[in-house]
């Protein structure tokens, strides 16, 4: 069966995962949602730089525009 | 029940929210409104950069392609 | 009733409204029309660069894909 | 009656206007044409840049997502 | 008869013609061809930048994304 | 037979793959699946920057929107 | 005949094109397929910058949104 990019994202939910952004910011928490856009909501989220933590963030929402990729925690 | 983002979205309105740009600035404020394009209207709102308080802004229109994040305040 | 962003809008029109630019600038004037690509046009208006004006501009028309916010003067 | 952003740049018609783009450039011409995705054109143009004059253009087209505002001449 | 911008473009077909890119770089050729995104073909072309020729290109495609203004050379 | 570009995609299904991204870093790994938009997942992936391996990934989703070119590794 | 830009693609097909990209590097190789969206593939292709060869690629695919220009090698 071949899969899809979604496919991917689909069996990482509810799993902890690590969201990258243009900016260079990384979210890391727990895979709650995303849609066709890759726009995600991360739950018990928090914002890391440079692999320092910036701040708990609970729940997050992420535009996909703005997102580079999406890895396993 | 699966969630698409938007929902979370729908859960937090009438709740504080910060709302990150991709120029930096962030807009802390009551989320009133959003759409499909993340186009997003907070009341009571203002606008901080690097932690600090710029202005008072009573109702703003935040544009979705230039927002990056948002959250919980 | 739920309101939608446009919504803001358009309660907006005909005041005074100040609507920033990715590029900094910002334009102050009255609010005469916007669509759903948030192309605006202000009337009676002036451009303002870090709080100081540089343009009186009587109509203008700004194009929505440049604008980040938009809140009452 | 209610206007729409167009239906200014439609009123500018055959007058003379400044276009800006983003990469700070000032277009000054006779407005000829536009279209939705606001692409124009204008005669007898020149060129600015810093409110100094660059060149003279005679016909101009103007792609529409370079641009950020069109003003009275 | 009210013109289109695109009208303009039909005009220059076979005529020289600037094409000026966001990165600066000006392409000077006949128009051979364009469409609705402004791809744009041109014919005996040459690259120059800063006023300079850089190469003699021949036939260059030029994707419409990256193109800010053509005028008549 | 004339190939469309995401033909070559799919013969690249399965094996390794450099994808490059606009931000400079490269990602290393098996072309697991791609959309139209060329959306794209690598299994057992790593992270390069200026030809030095940053980190091992796993699984890594890379959008679409980020990537410049996919090239053989 | 009047022409529109993707047939002077087609012209270009099996021959060697030089491509090049918004971040400034060139690829040089066999022109085998494109789409509407310009996304491109090289056979034989190299990578160079500043006029420099950087490596020997293979068949490469080129996302269409970070060309600017193709022109024949």
């Amino acid at each position: 069966m071949e899969a899809r990019p979604l496919d991917a994202l689909s069996r990482a939910r509810d799993k902890r995962v690590i969201v990258e952004l243009k900016n260079g910011k990384q979210y890391i928490g727990l895979l709650k949602s995303f849609d066709i856009h890759i726009n995600v909501v991360l739950e018990d989220a928090e914002e890391r730089q440079n692999g320092e933590l910036q701040r708990k963030l609970g729940i997050v929402f992420l535009r996909g525009d703005t997102i580079t990729i999406i890895s396993a925690a």
